[in-house]
């Protein structure tokens, strides 16, 4: 999956913008549980600070439930999106409500969390699941059809003037089921991207003046303490 | 300031994006009011329906007040995006909270009024006038002065992480005044066009299955009969 | 229309009230999307400062698109109200929750977009289209019984204490789809004259201290020169 | 204060509507707590249930708590107000935001429930107390001037278009203090009167399908015995 | 329904803890309606009074319409608590949303403006009536059946975590109804005199210091004089 | 802290129950920002596995940005209660609202963001940092005098009711900030041993049928790996 949010990532980023994908040494092999959320920001944070040290601009966090976005905030000096994030903020230009189709049921909550907390309450009109688990995005050759159908179904129910993907294993989707349901899909992997070249772009970074100030300098034990710094 | 309003697209805007900025040939010399706001959007929407006819592949409204933008986003084909609207989404990403530092007092009811149409009303903390009139702050020597000191106190007051300035005429001002109140400042401007090349880039344009669809055909009379399509 | 509205107004208006009804000079035939509505504003704001130059002593706006009332607001001495404005709060009265009938699907964003400014989202539980356009009211003679059916399927569907009717050419029906269907159905012309004939008896007009203040002199240009004052 | 209220009333009433002012047998003297609310409304609902003996058409609740609402709807066939009720949604009409000027500190809570419960959480600014005991606005020749000063220094710290009187007692001062301050100011008792005429006018009463139907025959024991129905 | 209360209350009450269930003297036999509630009002302060002599610590109102809350605050020095109230608390604990399963559908209104005066109204996703009257709970004997099937019909629905039983008649059927359906049921009973119960633990108690003050020495006449203090 | 943490909490526990207080191998020596708490989640599930091994009934999260709690929720099988959470839905019954005095000011923005995520933003009238670092608040013999000032202060600018402890380590100043003040002052760690309690004692724990099922079998790398379940 990492290969394909790269591959989507630079599908959209400008000529002078150099995209790098990685995906942390540890954590879960997929994210579909507030606990599998948990587990992965340690690793999404070793690889910022490991970004820290080589100079990179900005940051997307390529998991839908926008994991460790506030932490990441305090440790880059440049700007970080959410997937989940960038996508809903993307989808709020264009009309009056998305909808958004996810995996897991057991997932939607977050995302209305997410939504909640983005200001983005009124905007999103529903959050529906498709069933397939993350990483059969990728193996199940079917899983485009479901995932078609789910937006076409979701964009009737919701009376929505778009659809956003909840999943970056969706990320090369959006034209083919734009395409089929006549709908702007919006995919938050590009829109992440985008907007952090943007922020780059005006210079724009995260405001460290009290909340997302560095992280205070002390001691961390046990398997974290490499994260001190 | 159209000039102005120019200059400051073209420094963000990549190199294969064509910029160009008109201002209507009808409507009030600047806007101040709900008054003026009413009577700029015939002039503006003249300009989009030429932009249609030339090709244009998305718009910016760079009025704070962002008038018009629905009647907008119905007769463009592309996407469209207000300057407010792009100033107070790209605040999101920098912080908890923004603040907005505009011209005149009895405009910061319509401020509010879009924050809490685009989901802001929890992050915009405040909206601050600097009690300069729009067509002053191009000549007014003192003007950047005195916006610099108003964004100082609005971020202390609203213990804001960013500022969002609330006039096209300012767009050229936000690196000099981060500079100088060590906070990040957004302008709308440049905001919105990375905003629309983005969504052209990813192929996003307005849902128009129900009310954003194109204007229905019909009789326009008077003053306005040009506006028929 | 016109005429339907201004005896509709008359039915209600107390014997020391003169009702005045007047269709713009300029403007669309129907209004029917945001497009329409921003064309219909300087019309109606023309006819406003008309009023001003006669000495009327408050105002209708009989769209329920409340299109321009902010602006009217502005520019008259005396209180305005808008239909919409005027119809959900009367309905407010009348229990926990109304639902709105209106003509065509596309106007529904607007409705929602104005039940949130006036407050009323958490009181008016559903907006619901009868698929008739404006002008298909007073033509096509099934029209009442198309509506009052609607009507009776919103009640059920969003269990509502009262309806709107959601058009100033619905304006006449309430006593009938009220007696259909037994149910408080609130017309917002009515309304709308009864609250702006209130406020005139008790001496209440627009606050004018900061954001409703008369419009600023400025240079109108092109078509709209006529706006100057 | 009942008699205070009744020529209130009448002054704005028109012609041929006829305004009676009762003051219910049992209760308190005054209402300035959760305490006296709570047993005003017996005594409240004795009356209205004589009423719907006599053909009374509508109702007006002149408490600013707007005691026993939900259930005079209930027993009442016509409209019903609540001068809080009346005066927030007139207040609304004139401006982006109001004011409240009350008697007590400890009564500002109740008004804020009832502007969240009305919708007004948005329109209301403030809730300002003037620290005079209700019974003391008729006794006391300095309360007009304290009250005045009150609304003064309320306006400039809420910056709000209007002004709303928090008391029944205060009823004829508006016209005295709006001309003070230059501000609109809203007296809950002339709204209210005005509002159930306007109801009444359109053959408009509280929605009977379910929440507000009349109450359930049942046994009342006790000092309550007289409202069995 | 009284015997039933205080057996379901100390079954959870601590061993120190003396639970005393009492009915008002007077009052309606059932509480289906706002009326109904308002009549209740004045034999539960009057049995708060009582207790405030005799010494109780800490209070629960056993009606879910939680009726005379704020004035039981007023009277009492201890903590008092609604069963509505601490249901719907004891219900967020449990996960992201619960639906309310109660009597009559005309009592869902107020259960609605309790969510929201509670903080609840994004936890709350239904309110469901099971068209059982408060007296039938007892005496018919597939009311257990009714009530069940209901609490199973609205978690489908609404995709809620938990439910609330709407109704202190209900109060022994948590464990049996969570049984059949396998999902969390909360009592408001238990869950109020718990609350209470810690509240004292901890030497909590309603803060006095302004809106909830001691009811102000007044005189109170009619059939209500008894309620002086 | 966590010896300081138990003796809190078996200050108010029941005989019955057994209290036991640990802190996680790993993690941050103190959680004073976002990042702080991502560091801390995996030791603290890490302890929770633990105690589901041993058959604990229920798990108080004694920090007051509950980190990790839905994780937690999902990974146990009895009631899981954070003490921000419990604190602030224990202050909502002693009032209208309360304020939080918590330690450093960059960690006031998570507590709105719980304010929210709990539905207390209309309950939560501030959050005030009194700028002690957690580890001091042991330390610094001056600490309680500057939290009780702090306490004062916010009481009297947010007009509270109440007041809420922003962190553990202030868990046994309560009752000394209360006399004080003569205001409540919660505090979480007891509102939350006390809820957990009561929560076991109702038999009541969080919903699995979705979002908070059990965590999904699946691999986890690198340092991580032994949280596989």
């Amino acid at each position: 999956m990492t290969a394909l949010v790269e591959r989507s990532a630079k599908a959209v980023a400008a000529p002078g913008t150099t995209v790098v994908a990685v995906s942390p040494e540890m954590g879960p092999e997929s994210i579909e549980s507030h606990y599998d959320e948990a587990l992965s920001v340690p690793g999404l944070l070793t690889e910022i600070a490991s970004g820290e040290v080589s100079g990179v601009d900005g940051y997307v966090v390529a998991c839908f439930g926008d994991p460790g976005l506030d932490a990441a905030r305090e440790l880059a000096r440049g700007p970080v999106a959410g997937i989940a994030e960038a996508a809903m903020r993307t989808a709020a230009y264009l009309g009056r409500g998305f909808t958004v189709v996810t995996t897991l049921s057991r997932t939607r909550g977050r995302t209305w969390e997410l939504a909640e907390r983005y200001g983005m309450r009124g905007l999103c009109r529903g959050v529906h699941a498709c069933d397939i688990p993350v990483l059969e995005l990728e193996r199940d050759p079917g899983a485009l059809d479901v995932v078609t159908a789910a937006c076409a179904r979701a964009v009737e129910e919701d009376e929505a003037d778009a659809v956003v993907l909840g999943c970056a294993g969706m990320t090369d989707w959006a034209p083919a089921i734009s395409a089929a349901i006549g709908v702007p899909v919006v995919d938050g992997v590009q829109s992440a991207v985008l907007t952090v070249q943007a922020l780059v772009e005006m210079g724009l970074r995260t405001g460290k003046r009290d909340e997302f100030a560095d992280p205070l300098p002390k001691r961390y034990t046990g398997l974290l303490r490499d994260f001190g710094h």
